[in-house]
Parts: C-alpha cells; structure tokens; sequence
C-alpha cells in the first residue's frame, strides 16, 4: 500500500543527504532555502564531508539522525545511489520513518543507459519495500507556501516576497529549467506571484501528474491548478483524471511538443510518449482544460482564474484611455470566437458621452470606448462603473497607458477602492497599465491591493476568453450539456 | 515649395508655445525634457501666463522672439490657434525663419466635428503659405538622439540613458499613446533600446508615413525603420514607398485594424482607411516588409535587426541549456516553414560530444542539442563555437536558463568575448536567458556588451524568421527572381 503525498508538502522533519557548505552547490541552496521559508520543524544536514553547514550540525549517514525524519532530500552523485539505498534499509529496519524521498539528482533513468536505468530502479525499488514515495529523480523539489516547506535549489531575487506568501495556484512541472522559469519569473511580476504548491516531477519514477493532481484535488487550499507538461506513459488516465478534476477547478496547461520534432525532443528529454499532440489538443477542448501558449501568458491565466470572478456570458466590452492600443485589443478580441463585443444600452452609452471629455470616442464600434490621454483619474474610474453597470457587458477590459500629467498613485488607489469596495456587480474586470518601468509601480499598487494587472493587453484577452469559456463549460455541465470549446 | 523635414530633427533654436510651470502639465514636460537630452541650441517657452520656467524667461508671444526660430511647439488649447496663427504670419513676415510646427495638441481634426476641422484647416493653411512643415496635431512629439532634440511629453524611468543613446532603429507611431508605451517599455529593456529618431506622426494632416520614411530612407544613420500604423488616406503610394525602402533597410511593422471591427475603431481614432488590411497584409510578404503582432515582439526585431547579421539561409540549430525551453522552441521554430533545423555533419557531433556532460541530449532530434543544466560556462560556450563552425548552420537559437550554481557574470563576459571578438562566423546568435529579474544583470551585462537578449524564446524564433526571411528577398533581388514569403 502506499502512502499517500501528505508528508511531500507537510513533512515531520526533512534530511538532505548531500547537503554541502559550498554557496554555488545545490547541497547549499536547498539548505539555505529551506531557512529562509523558515521551515518550522528540524532539519538534517547529511554529508560525509562536512561537520556543520550554516551551523546545522551535519550526520555522515542518515541512519545515524536520531529524530524522526519524513522527507528526505537526495543531492548526492547518482553512482552513490547504491550505499545510500543500502544505509536507507538500515534506518527503516530500525525507525521506520521515512515516508517521501525527493530526490533533486539527475543522471538516472533519463540518461537512458542501462547504468542510469539500474540506478533508478535501486533507488523506486528499495523505497517501494517500504512504502516510501519518491519524487524525482532529475527534479528540482518541492514547494508549500502554507506549511512552509522548500527543498528546490533555485533562487529569486525575491525571496522573502514570493516564497511566503499563500495563494490558491498549484502547480506541477515536468521540466526542472521551466519550473525554475516560472518561480523565477512569477517572482518578478509587480506583486510576486501567489504559490500555494509548487512541484518538479522530473522522471516521474513514482509520484507522477496523476498523483499530484489528485492530491489538488482535495486541497481546500488549491483554487486553481497549472502544469507544464510533455507527455506522459499513461496518457489516456492522466487525460480522466484532468477531465474528471477540471469540473471543479480550473486546470491551465502549458504543453509542449506540438510538433513531431518537438516531440521527439520531448522524448528524448523525459522520456514522454511522441505524436499525441492532437490527442491531448481535442481532450483539453472538450473537457474544459485550458491550453496557454508561452510563459508570461500562462502565469496571467493563473493569476486571473485566482483572482478574479468567472464572467457569466461571452460580452466583453473594451474601455481604453488608449486609441491604439484599444484597437491593438479588439483586433486580438475578434480573433477568439467565443466573445462579442455587446451593443450597451442607450442609457449607458448617453452616462458615458456626458461624463467623458468632448473628445471621447463612444461605442464607434459598439462594446467599445476610448476614453482618451485627457481622461482623469474620476472619469477612468466613471467609466468603469458605467460600463460594469450595463446588463449586457459580462466582462470589461480596460487599458490605460498612464501618462505622464496623470497622477499613478491617485489612478491605482481610487481603482482599488471602486473595484475592492464599492463594486458590487461580480464582473471580472482585466487592467492592462503599460509600460515598462514606467508604471511598474502603478502595477504594484494595483496588485499589491488585489487586482491583477497585464503588460501585454493580448494576455488579457487571453485570460478573459478561457475564463468566459470555462465558464461556458461550468455552465453546460450544470445543464447537462455536451461541451466543445469554440476556440482553441 | 515644401520644405524638406531636416529643421525637424536638427532645428536652429525651438520655441514652445503653451509652455508651463507645472510639472504635471505637458508644456513643462516638454521643455524639461529638452533640457534633459541636452539640446544645444536655444530654447524660449512662450506662455501668456508665466515670467519664467525652469529658469527660461518667457515670450508672451512667438512674434517677440528676437533669435532665429526653426520649430515651434504648440501645446495650448486648440481654440487659441487662430490667435497663434496670425501671430505666426507676423513673426513670418518680419523674419521667415520658422521651418517646422509639431502641434502636440488633440481637439483638432481628429473630433471629426466642423470645429476641429477649422482649426486643423487654419493651421494647416497658415503655415503652407509660408511653407512650413506640420507634424500633427495630435502627437506626441519628435526625438532625434543625435541632435539630441526631444519635444515629446513623455516620460520613462531611464531618460539618461535612453534617450541620449544613439542606435540604427528609427521610429514612425501612428498612435501617440502607443508611441508612448514602446518609448517607456523601450527603456524598460536589460539596457534601453537605442533609437536614432522617433516621431509620433498623430493626425498627418502634413507630415504623413511617406515624408518620413523617406527622409529615413536617406538617412545614413537609421539602419532599420520601425513603424506602428493603423492607416492611411494613400495607402496605394505609402505602399509603394515602403516596398522601395524595403529593398535597402529592414522595415518592421506592428498594424493593426486587422479586424473589420477593429479597422472601425482605428477609423474613429484617426481616421484611417477601414478595411483594408488584407491588402497590406498581401503587400508585406510581396515587398520583404516584416510584420509582428505585438509590443514585445515588435522591440526584439527591431534590435535584432539592428545588432544581428542577416542569417545567409535557413539552417537554424537550437542550442539548449534547458530541455523544457528546448521543445518549447522546436515547436514555435517548426511553425515557421522558411525555417529548417539542419542535419550538422558527424565531426560536428563528435566535438559537442566530446566537450559536453555525459548527460546532454546531442542531435535527437537533428538540428537540436540539449546541453543541460550540468553544463558549464566553458561548456556553454564550446558548445556555440562547435555549432557555429559547421556549414550547415546559418543560425543559431541560445536558450540559458541560468541555474543558481552557474555564474551569470562569468558567463555573460565569456559569451561577450566570444561573440564580439573571437567569433568570425558572420552568423547571427539568437540568445535567449531566463528568466525574470533573476537574470536581469546577466542580461544587462549582455546587452551593454553589444549582445540582443531575449526573455521569450518565441521572440527569438520570430527574429530568425524575420531575419531570414529578409535575408531570402534580398537575395532574390539580387537574382532578380520574384520573391514571396512562405508563412506571415
């Protein structure tokens, strides 16, 4: 019987066995992270080397910790995996304790030589005797923002910002680098990124997608699930098991291979099944799985499924204070069939004409207004109001380039307090503040107060299609409906 | 007679009409940031208001300056224009020596209301008797970073940096917000994007699309021309000047209005032509006018095309530290169909074997190496002289994501030295590294070395693409054969 993946994230103390006093050496990383979460039970240094590390006394064999230990850290030369094995069986003899092997080595089965192949099967069938799982190998570890558990061996520059703070975003990584990729660069949003799980599968030896989407699934904490994935062996249950858990949160992919030679890379990578691109393409459409196409988009879905209600129809009305870029977005709006651009009522569009300077351009398209530069801080914010207040508008984008006679800090704070405080209509509403530098501490503001802002007005067009269309699909299976995304 | 734009990019002396003392009001702006890139000449702020500004004493009116003014300002409410105008046909009278108006003011034609289109008329007319070029209304302005002259009203985080930096990349916007955007997110690069001259050309109701990109065309200076459109009255002649230009320098294009929905708004906006996107579409990939479709996008080609050589085919090798970014760049690379990943020779294979981690994936496919995270800085950079030295590459896509146990300064100073001193391939290197404010200094240390970075893999493969594609119609000039892009 195995158990089950509760002492991967809530661990009853954690041994790292190649632990190392060497600040460029993932033996220190994994230490010092585990630190700097503030992990709150003990933690134990294994290393045939070294007598502390970062003054934590260091054991030469882990048979030789005296307190229980429930996860243990490999990042150890792969060619010892044979004595570290053989030291394991003495420590389970004796204590019995170990239930999570996370093991960060690479140079296992993914080699695909034989000696790669007999290592890997040493370390999954001597943890197997036991019942202990086994995360990895070739992975970068584990992440839980709640029980704050680190064991990863990559660094941000903002540690303390990202790595403690909850969110509802799990997420699931077939490949180390891109896992690496994604902390990174959901560190470096405007407000870091809210991680509540985060885990690197590698080789998938043992705990595999299915495991750990299954383990989402229960999670009261997980709100919505990501993955980047390239295959797996067993396609056809991982599609179920996606399947079955996307009518209760919201799944959002990041695959790869969708060419051949893509996936024979693939392949070549972490071994995954090639060719099933279209299989898994026509799965995602009809079960309600979202599919993200490059990073930054990937992380502003997340963010926007976490943060933001589900729009109740596919009406999207477009207020920009920016002529170009409000077309720039309807351009990217019309591309996805799935949304409209909804005729407002006369009413809204007459509230709109005498609250916005003369030079405002009013529903020339319908479901669109371009509020123009001399729009200030009280009319963005009318605006807004008038157009959330319209029976026919689900969902609105709004896009400003701030310049520079607009004062940042009064638009972000009297956009929190409308959208936080006073707006009762339940719409989502998707802020794109552009650019660069320039308005980053605008973003900050905004996010920083709970509102998820977009750099690029094409992933907020991204975010409100699959957000309409997993709402289309919540929708159909309440009424028992077949369901095909009209889009990909 | 018109004259020619020249007083636009190095006038003698400037005057700003509508000059103020507030530093949240456009006419401050404007001079401060005249007196932040440095103008050489005079300056003289013309307000009815104010004794002085920033130390500059004030003309009540232009009429009083007593030095030669080339170009003037205009920054005040559009009903003052009459005023201003015959105030112009006085100073006109006495002296003559006015050249070029940027009218940075909105309310004018662009309302489409008789009232606009009076004023844009008596501007218009009053400075066509004395031959004087119009850039406007409705812009945001001019800069030229080696006359250092910059009229414009915005404002990014990096002004010393950006806007003093002289670069082979000249800029025509449609949008003066968008212009805005790509001059912050411009700055907002791992080192400022270098442009030559910029100009936010607004209403057109002198000085269109065609006036510039001819002035750009004779321009020893501009290398690549960059341009964000919507439109135009003649598009048939702005057509047939870009496809001229196109035959010496690169033009880079982000239009929009591609939908017809979007087409009406960028009709509301400026008055554009609707529905005509199909034809430029044609027009580009007939006459080697590279076109991109978004912001980021837009920025990465026209760096790329301005520090890159042009790749001599279509040969492109994916260079991989990272398995996960590896694929991911396969499948964006396939999409492509100009783009071919090649079969390198087996002494090709043999050096990257020799040289690599026992673990790196060499050529599976062909055309691909994964050098893995194991790799070191001399690895990573063997690796790339070992690719670039086999004649069946034209090209070759980098991608790092830079591991905490992997020096980013090292390896920033090793790819700068091998690229810029001993490499003598003359072939171009895509060099991704990731991700986020992680790599940053690491970036930024490529950038100032002279190395484009790009932070999204999907960017780099539309640079090669681009870039090849290019590279294939001026050949097919060269042969006189007819050229036609493969994909858009």
């Amino acid at each position: 019987m195995k158990n089950n993946l509760h002492a991967l994230f809530d661990p009853e103390n954690i041994a790292i066995i190649g632990a190392s006093s060497n600040p460029m050496k993932a033996g220190y990383i994994i230490l010092s992270n585990l630190i700097r979460i503030g992990y709150p039970k003990k933690v134990f240094p294994v290393s045939v080397n070294e007598e502390s590390i970062l003054d934590f006394p260091c054991y030469k064999k882990l048979s030789q910790v005296e307190d229980t230990v429930e996860l243990v850290v490999l990042i150890t030369p792969s060619e010892l995996i044979y004595d570290i094995m053989k030291d394991l069986e003495l420590r389970m003899a004796a204590k019995n304790d170990v239930k999570v092997i996370v093991c960060a080595a690479a140079n296992y089965g993914e080699t695909r030589t034989e000696e790669g192949r007999r290592r890997q099967a040493c370390l999954i069938d001597t943890a197997g005797k036991y019942g202990i799982r086994v995360l990895g190998p070739n992975c970068i570890g584990v992440i839980d923002n709640i029980n704050r558990v680190d064991t990863t061996f990559v660094e941000t520059l903002l540690p303390s910002e990202t790595r403690g703070k909850k969110g509802g975003i799990s997420f699931i990584s077939q490949s180390g680098s891109i896992a690496a990729a994604i902390l990174m660069k959901g560190a470096s949003q405007p407000a870091p990124i809210s991680i509540n799980k985060f885990v690197s599968i590698g080789n998938m030896a043992d705990v595999d997608f299915i495991d750990l989407l299954e383990y989402f699934e229960q999670d009261e904490d997980t709100r919505v699930i990501g993955m980047y994935m390239e295959g797996c062996a067993d396609g056809k249950k991982l599609i179920e098991t996606m399947a079955r858990i996307a009518r209760k949160k919201p799944i959002v992919v990041l695959k790869v291979g969708r060419s051949d030679v893509g996936a024979e890379a693939a392949n070549s990578h972490t071994g995954s099944l090639a060719g099933a691109d279209e299989v898994y393409s026509a799965a995602f459409r009809q079960f309600g799985i979202i599919r993200t196409y490059n990073m930054q988009e990937l992380i502003d879905n997340l963010q926007a499924f976490d943060s933001l209600p589900l729009p109740e129809g596919n009406r999207v009305f477009i207020l920009s204070q920016t002529g170009g870029f409000g077309i720039y977005s309807t351009d990217a709006l019309l591309e996805q069939k799935t949304l409209q651009m909804p005729v407002v009522t006369s009413e809204t569009k007459e509230r709109l004409r005498s609250m916005l300077p003369e030079m405002a351009s009013i529903c020339s398209p319908e479901g669109y207004a371009d509020i123009t530069a001399s729009a200030n801080v009280r009319q963005h914010v009318d605006a807004l109001r008038a157009v959330l207040g319209d029976e026919r508008v689900d969902s609105v984008i709004f896009l400003t380039v701030v310049p520079s006679f607009l004062p940042q800090k009064e638009l972000a704070e009297e956009l929190i307090r409308f959208l936080k405080e006073e707006d009762q209509s339940g719409k989502p509403v998707y802020v794109s503040v552009l650019a660069g530098n320039y308005v980053w501490g605008c973003r900050a503001l905004l996010e920083s107060g709970g509102i998820k802002t977009f750099d690029e007005p094409a992933n907020a067009v991204s975010a409100v299609k699959n957000m309409t269309e997993y709402g289309m699909f919540l929708s159909a299976l309440k009424g028992g409906e077949e369901f095909e995304q009209i889009s990909e």
